[in-house]
């Protein structure tokens, strides 16, 4: 049951690709979209402001670390995520699993959730299907995610199997805390009356049981689908036949989303494939790294080969950093440690994130979304260095 | 001899207070202005897009840093500092001096100049002050410094006077090389014809060195004049008593520098006393260190008071950080360790600064500048910590 103010219309299909529009409390979102993260409510060396002229119009924050700090019953009483960070557009939070499972030796997994203890000062916390539910209503993002358990890459059927089926039992508890904080059912401040809940299909890379997650997660109905469990480390080619067989296995009329992927020729590929919605955090983190991305693949701008290279990093890219810094004034930024170039890196590899975002939503509205995919590969390649 | 674009014109006066131009080769500064510190080629944690609209007009490149990484050499090849960092307005080096007499143990003064190792890789370098003309004119900011000796506080008259009268040496050694530089009688790549040259006074805490100090560098001749020497230790009545004694002293019609100074009260009361131009790297290091700035005296944004604090840092500034952020924002941001705070922060307190030199220019122009200075001083404590 889709509340109120939250939706999806696909206006444009071309071949698998989808181009539509997710209507959210905070205004509408064009999709494919590309949300860059903001894990603690700051997308990394970047302002608000930042974000808005990369072209981004929704974002993601860390439901893991703002429960930690500055903690969601705070954020709540600021009046929920939005305004206490000044962003306006809207958001979408995970569930806080994937932090939680990564902890390894600090988290202990049981049925009713997992018990860990906090990175930053050792106390004890438990995050349930229904504690998600609730730290994100607090937040008050405009989509929130169901807790999964996320299982590492290269597990057996087995494991894949009890991950995904407990996935689908905290899934079926999740929706049903939901319509008790949708029906003011529980203490706890609600922040955003129109906050969607998206379940998560898991089940490794076995296709009947990813089969079964997505059909078994559908049952239980949700205002979105995402897909879990993928690039944690499985080969790409897995990854792309992962979701093109999960992707016609979700209902047309809702977002799909596969969480935290990728690179660039990802996020075409999997286009191509039926996804709306992705998540990354590798444009910052590269960023901040000196790895810059450009329509013909890397670039570390540390290189001394661009020492004193006077261009743009990409003469075709219309960021503010290539309209206004050559490659040499990035590295000597970069090789200084200044703040400065985090900053106009990210916004750097953002801009080229969205741009590639907005030339496919383009290339599907013109019915031209192959030739764009194969204009992509031919100038784009993940492994290549740019000289 | 003023170069063809480079001159200064008093507009307003108001008591020893002065409102004026500079005119340089990248345009106009209004003045009294306050320059932003960019150390290595960019203001800390800023843009030169977040600059402008903090409303700088000029900024301040360190020399000493800049001939170490990436050289100036390199920065010459790629047309100057103007067009290597963005920032097509105007600017000023400092000579690089102050930071090597920093350098202590690491450098050994002499007539002929300074011999020190670089902090980055301990390699030998000289510096004289035919090479500091030489790297500034690389550099290609719109005022050069002249090298001068920078003795610590507290030093006797003797000391004073030997580093005084050293000052003056190398004052004319510098400027009769920068002739040399503008008859293009050196074989550097100066990158901007346009470069005025401003002289240093020194003389410590002593009146009578100060008096001939100012006589014997005005005799030099140079396009503007710096106070060199304050804001090293010794108590604030005593550098305002020495700002007070130096400026008369100073031609009428040449722009005055007080160098690296100070609160947002020095700058007012050095305007009171004749000062033009100013700098100081305390916005900027405050803004990292999570100490704001407003109208009523300090805050340290990482108090917990302000974890629920909703209210901007000042609910009379205008800037960007004050229209979008809470406190409690800031707080989380700077304690959760993230780059936007210092950025936010940065934009803050230069803010701050820059309109208070707004302030101050309106009450000059106005013939209020008496009542500005007193409304000023019962509102802003350098003291003073906001609850």
């Amino acid at each position: 049951m889709p509340t109120a103010a939250f939706g999806f219309t696909v206006t444009h299909r071309d071949g698998a690709a989808r181009r539509g529009v997710l209507h959210t409390p905070h205004g509408d979102v064009q999709t494919p979209v590309f949300m860059p993260v903001g894990t603690r409510g700051a997308v990394k060396a970047l302002t608000p402001r930042d974000l808005e002229d990369v072209g981004a119009t929704m974002i993601l924050g860390n439901t893991y670390h703002l429960h930690l700090r500055p903690g969601d019953a705070l954020v709540a009483r600021r009046g929920g995520l939005h305004r206490f960070i000044g962003w306006p557009r809207p958001m979408l939070t995970d569930s806080g699993g994937y932090q939680v499972f990564s902890l390894g030796a600090r988290r202990t997994i049981s049925e009713a959730g997992v018990v860990f203890r906090s990175h930053l000062d050792g106390r004890r916390h438990e995050l349930t299907p229904e504690r998600a539910v609730e730290i994100q209503a607090q937040l008050g993002a405009d989509v929130a995610m169901i807790l999964d358990e996320c299982p590492p890459s290269g597990i057996d059927e087995a494991a894949a199997r009890a991950a995904m089926t407990r996935t689908l039992r905290w899934a079926a508890r999740g929706r049903a805390h939901v319509e008790r904080v949708r029906a003011h059912d529980t203490a706890i401040l609600a922040t955003n009356p129109g906050q969607a809940q998206f379940g998560i299909v898991q089940g490794g890379v076995f296709p009947h049981l990813r089969a079964e997650s997505a059909a078994r997660t559908v049952e239980i109905g949700f205002e979105g689908y995402a897909i879990g469990g993928l690039s944690v480390g499985e080969p790409v080619d897995v990854m792309y036949r992962v979701v093109e067989e999960t992707a016609p296995a979700l209902p047309d009329d809702r977002p799909r989303y596969l969480m935290g992927t990728g690179l660039p020729d990802d996020l075409v590929e999997c286009v191509a494939r039926g996804i709306d919605m992705f998540d990354c955090v590798l444009p910052t983190r590269n960023a901040r790294n000196g790895q810059l991305l450009t329509r013909h693949g890397r670039m570390n701008i540390k290189n001394a080969a661009y020492a004193e290279d006077d261009r743009p990093v990409d003469e075709a890219c219309a960021c503010y950093t290539c309209r206004t810094c050559s490659r040499a004034y990035l590295r000597h930024l970069f090789v200084a440690g200044e703040m400065t170039a985090a900053t106009l890196n990210s916004i750097h590899n953002l801009h080229f994130y969205l741009d590639t975002m907005r030339r496919i939503r383009e290339a599907i509205e013109f019915g031209s979304f192959e030739g764009f995919r194969q204009a992509f590969h031919r100038s784009f390649s993940r492994t290549a260095i740019v000289p």
